[in-house]
Formats: C-alpha cells, sequence, structure tokens
C-alpha cells in the first residue's frame, strides 16, 4: 500500500479549468490524487448543496496523469461530499481546492464555490486550503502558483490543521520572483457596490447583470488585501462557527 | 412621510411560501413592508449569487396586503442586492427573511438560502435576522412563531445591530404556549452524515439523491440545538468576518 498521502482535489471553475490542472499536477508531486470537481463552472455558488434534484458523477480521463478523475453535476460542497462519502475508501489527508479564477480574498470567502469546497472537506474533518490567482482569466498563467502551493499544502500535511479551520490562500497576479513571499493575515473587511445593469430582451421583458467593484474599507496592514496589494501571497485561517461570541452577553440585555 | 420603518423581507423557500407570507403579516403591523423574493425554492443555495447569467425581477401581487412585492429569478442573496442597489429608494431599516420551512441552526447556516439573505443584508449595512421554524413541511403551523418574530424584529429596531453581526432565530415546533421563552445561544458543533442514494434513470444511468442525518457534537447547555430540544427560541448573533483570529499566531510559526 502506498504511504503518499491521499489528496482530494476539487475546484469550482469545473473540471477542464486550467487553475485545477496545474493544482493537480503539482498535488502529483506530493501524493495519490483523487480529483472529484463540478461538470461546468460553479462560480459564486457559496456553500450551495444540491437537495430538491438529482446529481450525476462519473469518473473521466481529462489528462495523462496518474490522478483519477471524476466529473460531478453539483456544487463544489456537493463534490466534497460525494467524494468523502462515496468515492473514497478512506478519508483523504487533505483537501485542496483551486486554483480559482480570480481573488477569494477578503469578502469574497463568503461568495466563494472554491473555498466551499474546502470548508466543506473542513466540516468533514479533513486537512483542507482553497488557493486563488488574482487573474480572471481563463488562460491565465499559474506557473508562479507552483512552488507557493506546493510549500503551503507540505505545511498543511506536517503541521496539520485544528477541527474547525481551513486555510483561503491568495496569490497576487505576479511573477514568481515579484512576490515577496507568504503572509498570514485577517480577512479584510470590505463590501461589493453592485450595480444591476439593465437591459431589454429581443422579446421586450426587462432583466439585468450583476456587476459591481469591491470596496476595501480596511486601513490594516495585517489583512489580505493589504498583503496582496503590496506582492506577498496571502493565508487567512478561516472558520466555520460564525458565532459572534463577543455579542453574546450584550445580547442577553435585550428585553427578549 | 410615513415615520414605520422601511421592512426588506426576503426568503428562500420562494415567494408564495407559508412562512414568507406569515412574515409579511407581522411585519405589515410593524413597518412599511416591501418583498423581494426568489421566484422559485431556493434552499441550500448558500451564499450563491448570479454572475454568469441574468437575472429577472417584476412586480407581482399575491394577496391583499399592502406590502409591495418583487419575485425574483436570482438567488435569497441576489434578492437582498436587487432590493438594496435597485427597488429601494433608501437603505431599509431592518432586512428580515424567512420564516424558513425548516431549521437553520447549527451547522446549517453555513448551507442556509435563509441566513445568506440575512447576511448580505448585514454586508448592505442593514441589521438583518434569519427566522426558522423546525417544521419542513409546506403546510407547517407558523402561529407560534407570531409572537417571538415581533418581538425579536422590534428589539432589533429599537437596539440596533453592530456592524457585522446578524442574529439567526430558530423556533421549536411546539404549540405557543408550549415554547418556554427565547436564548441567546452560541451555534452547536455538528455537522452531516450524509448518505448518495444511488439510482438508475430509464435510460440506464446512475444518479444520485443527497440524503443524510444532522449530527450535533456539541454537549454544551449554551447551544442554539440545546435550546430548541429544550423548547426555546434559540437567537445566535452570526458575524462574517470568517477569520480564525486565535490561529494567526500558530500559523506564523509554521515554515512559510
Amino acid at each position: 500500500m502506498s504511504k503518499k498521502p491521499l489528496i482530494l482535489v476539487c475546484n469550482d471553475d469545473g473540471i477542464t479549468a486550467p487553475g485545477l490542472r496545474m493544482l493537480i499536477s503539482v498535488m502529483n508531486e506530493i501524493g495519490d490524487v483523487v480529483v472529484v470537481a463540478p461538470d461546468n463552472p460553479q462560480s459564486g455558488m457559496g456553500h450551495a448543496i444540491t437537495i430538491n434534484t438529482t446529481l450525476k458523477c462519473n469518473p473521466v480521463t481529462i489528462d495523462e496523469g496518474p490522478q483519477l478523475e471524476y466529473s460531478c453535476s453539483g456544487t463544489p460542497a456537493d463534490c466534497v461530499k460525494m467524494a468523502v462519502s462515496e468515492i473514497l475508501n478512506k478519508k483523504p489527508d487533505i483537501c485542496v481546492s483551486g486554483i480559482n479564477h480570480g481573488s477569494n480574498a477578503s469578502l469574497n470567502v463568503i461568495y466563494s464555490g472554491t473555498m466551499s469546497a474546502a470548508v466543506e472537506a473542513g466540516i468533514e474533518g479533513v486537512p483542507a486550503v482553497g488557493f486563488s490567482l488574482l487573474n480572471y482569466k481563463w488562460d491565465a498563467n499559474f506557473d508562479a502558483c507552483r512552488g507557493f502551493v506546493k510549500t503551503i499544502t507540505k505545511n498543511i500535511l506536517k503541521q496539520k490543521l485544528p477541527e474547525g479551520i481551513v486555510l483561503n490562500v491568495n496569490i497576487p497576479n505576479l511573477k514568481e520572483e515579484e512576490i515577496k513571499g507568504i503572509k498570514v493575515c485577517r480577512q479584510a473587511h470590505g463590501n461589493w457596490k453592485e450595480k444591476f445593469e439593465k437591459r431589454v430582451s429581443p422579446q421586450g421583458e426587462d432583466y439585468y447583470w450583476l456587476t459591481g467593484k469591491f470596496v476595501n474599507l480596511d486601513q490594516g496592514e495585517d489583512t489580505d488585501i493589504w498583503a496582496l496589494e503590496n506582492g506577498y501571497v496571502s493565508v487567512v485561517p478561516v472558520k466555520f462557527d460564525m458565532t459572534a461570541h463577543h455579542y453574546i452577553q450584550k445580547l442577553n440585555n435585550w428585553d427578549l
């Protein structure tokens, strides 16, 4: 039996996405790789799961690597559930998600399908990390990610992660030699200023495209946004206990 | 001009859901109500947003109440974005989401479309709360919710909520006189034990239904699960800074 770690790979851009293919090639150097990824893009799916309809999941071959691959009709969270419950016959040593085409820094963690796969793995008790490159293009160059992805993955395998914590890693869109290093950060406070672009269909019906611009509302130098703007890879420990513990005492003074 | 509060109402079960209709009827007693809700059920959608396709949003009349209503083709988070950016000409005083048909206690907050609407409103700087009844049935009886929903909504309007915090309220499936009161709680630690039920289509293809059972892993008596099992309405303050702040120092000792 292999002593190499069992690595589950997922993403949200779909099984053919170049970011995923790069991630698989790095993971093949570290362990035994099983890929369970959506059969179509699932960006912005947040932590959606498929409960009112059915799922399909079938083995596929996309390239000539040693990894096993499955294409799944569901969301990133579905893919992880499917992998852990149905496909793998033991718990993976790590789940890596990505490499996402585009930032998942700051508030984007909430909308991110990439991070929902990592969080779902964390919920299942699997150490997990989501990787994202700050370049939305399909043909983005992921070369500079390779070393950082490998370093962080090996650290997780060695150090483990405590229950309830996964990592959100974002990589600036720079050449490898321009990246200054890795910084552990907190999630910057920011939001999206939305604009709905209203159009009229050929049938005369109004419809909308959601557009918007991310606004950083945080001047701290310990945030992921600061790190990325200053040429660092950002690593944020993310938890899925969403309780605002510090506010419980205050709420107890309400007239409830 | 009306001095009554402007109340945005949303949900994830869709604009015709009985839980939403009950919530509207309670809110009509408190303020001026605008409803922006999905045109079809969006349960389990997590914090999904619609970025790769278009949205429709149109005024509708469902019943004879004074509220204004819009039916939207998107997710709960889309509905809130649409309301705040396009439909309302001032920021609402509160956003209430629900009443969900089924529990959003413990980890369910992560998968919940109901809570994603509340969180999205919180991100937009609107005080917000999600209400859920522990009864999944479409014809659930929401009568016992009425008083608790009113009390909590009025408290939020009076006390406000700090930036970055929204409330997750769950109501046990009991008669009003059987409910012992309201308890402020933390999110219980638990997870879902999934089971994929495999079937074969008439065309001979394998497909799956996601099923599962929630498992409470938390013995604490300060959790939402404990409160609900003991006959209380649970109120959990939820935050959307997902940083595990306490773990940053530890990560700085890694070999990154």
